[in-house]
């Protein structure tokens, strides 16, 4: 059994803790110092059938803002990634490597562009606030960074849209893909998202005001009778066969955004000025030497992978597995792999030393994976 | 039931978790994307009179290190915190409050002088590599700042020059408090440091190398067998009574190292270049507003402080409460509570709206707290 959370002041809660606590939360994951529930009682199987049928409210509070706002703010936003920003609209919403001087990846957040002058980058697990402070100060910028009050809640699954339009409106539904919009609840403008970190569809709302949560989750909670609404989290089985890649696990600062799968994020256009250009332009020139791949293989259900496995080709070592989990879609093991480059073809076979110690044989496939 | 921690890659494990799990650790916390063991089956009570009397060792991997090193390291360093490093001596440990521009905490490591031009800053739990970085890079300075490959193991208790003493041999019982040597152990230099987050006194061993934890971990285990040794964990209990605040508990940005009663750690010379020092001198000119005191309140054991406990006086808010626990030595329950200028002298009584909805009597009392 996985040791309890020791939660302290430290680990933050969001406006929806006490809303998962009644709903029996059994599973916490610790981001951007925020508590993250990460399971309901039911097997990670269960919920996964459920989100590709069915909508659920995710309590993603722990996706916290950077705020950059100022004469600055555009100059700031664009030296932190090496997505060009120029021609980016207000309304929105930007998926964007930041990267360090050498080409490593500090984060993956969506970039929400407010107005001209205001941009909220929406993290994963690091404290980007730092870094972006360390640089405005450093560099002498006219730019504030904070980080606002906003807790995001997110409705996913192909349902969604029912469900969001019920509690704020039918417009919602002709909101475009990674677009967000001001959406009224009950007499406060919302900002809503059509983004979320699964493949089966729906919203981020960005509740404003802690003290708004709570009322909202009800209202959705309330509103999802009918629609086969359940609590639900970022779902390890459907992130890894939709390919959803996530900082900390698939990429760390040793890898770079080409190894990541993330090219088309990156400008290298000369006249763009980002932390990093130079390095990223000689990964491009000789090409990546390893890539996030695909990877499905045998046994039976392994362990959550709580530490790289190591892949190994004709007993050479050629990459590793860094998050894994059964599937029921294809009934075997899926996994994302960072594999080198004469081994991410597909369909190369490799074995797995799974971390129960048990080798396993695995084939590469494509992200998304497809029905092979 | 507290849930259970779901640990992924992105929740590092140190060279000691094969060692804590096989003992049976039954909580975790996370700092620093690392696992900290935070309990062991045992009531955290008898782990504190266990830690009182005996010798613990504990896993304190997630305790990172920022090295700053290079011809403007100590520009850099000295940049990053209102200590006086300027007299600082190689070997010397240096407890150091690490402020942003408008002087709220950022953290409260220990900072290390290994050279004229090499510092660790031995960190709570926030990305303080970012911040360095982000202003090295912002500056144009001539400096590295990384993350070494070193997992500090904590030795504390009143037996830990015993333990000590045998694994590293007898001088390291002549090392002065917050004081560091470099000792042999099966033929590499270790620096050890008379130091930890207890007041029982012991050590921190800054394991240099994760392939080399697991045999010093044995080592000291082995030697341990007849001088009471048993895992241990910094114990809330015990700092508590003992004054010893944790970042992101007792003080997070909105507090300034005055309030955290910090000022021995602050020099307002001007001749010193550090972020924040106008903040701090405004701050200094005023007195600050608010402080961290201790408080003992009456009830039966009360539930772990997860968010601020707001603390009345005659029906007005006057301060919040960050950390709780009941004390086996004082009977009854102890606390580290941030109390309004007008109510944070000795014997003030204040009225707890306790985390479990009970209103408890408190009295204002110093740190570290003494037998009344």
């Amino acid at each position: 059994m996985a040791p309890r959370l020791q939660v302290s002041r430290r680990q933050r809660a969001t406006p929806y803790t006490p809303k998962v606590e009644a709903l029996g939360v059994s599973g916490y994951s610790v981001v951007n110092h925020t508590i993250l529930p990460k399971g309901f009682g039911q097997s990670e199987q269960d919920d996964y059938r459920h989100l590709k049928q069915y909508v659920q409210l995710w309590d993603v509070g722990c996706q916290r803002q950077v705020e950059i706002a100022g004469p600055d703010a555009a100059l700031l936003a664009q030296k932190m990634t090496p997505r060009d920003l120029r021609r980016a609209e207000v309304g929105q919403c930007l998926y964007a490597p930041m990267i360090d001087t050498d080409g490593g990846m500090l984060n993956d957040p969506v970039i929400l562009k407010l107005g001209e002058d205001r941009y909220w980058f929406s993290i994963a697990d690091a404290d980007m606030l730092l870094w972006a402070r360390g640089l405005a100060l450093g560099l002498g910028l006219d730019v504030s960074v904070g980080e606002p009050d906003v807790w995001p809640l997110a409705i996913q699954g192909p349902r969604a849209d029912d469900l969001a339009a019920r509690v704020f409106g039918e417009e919602l539904r002709r909101l475009g893909f990674f677009r967000f919009m001001r959406c009224d609840f009950d007499g406060h403008e919302f900002i809503v998202a059509r983004s979320g970190f699964s493949r089966q569809g729906g919203f981020e709302v960005y509740v404003d005001g802690f003290e708004r949560g709570a009322a909202l989750w009800d209202a959705l909670w309330e509103a999802g009778q009918g629609l086969g609404l359940a609590p639900g989290y970022p779902n390890l089985i459907e992130r890894i066969e939709g390919g959803l890649l996530s900082s900390g696990n698939e990429m760390t600062r040793a890898n770079n955004p080409f190894e990541c799968n993330l090219e088309r994020y990156c400008s290298l256009d000369p006249e763009l000025d980002y932390i990093g250009r130079d390095a990223l332009a000689a990964v491009a020139a000789s090409g990546p030497a390893r890539r996030i791949r695909g990877l499905r293989f045998d046994g039976e259900s392994c362990p959550p992978c709580q530490h790289p496995w190591p892949l190994a080709r004709d007993g050479r070592r050629v990459g590793y597995v860094t998050s894994a989990a059964w599937s029921p879609r294809f009934e075997e093991n899926v996994a994302l792999a960072m594999l080198e480059r004469e081994s991410w073809g597909n369909a190369t076979t490799v074995e797995v030393l799974c971390g129960d110690g048990s080798r396993r044989r695995g084939r590469v496939c494509e992200l998304p994976m497809e029905e092979s």
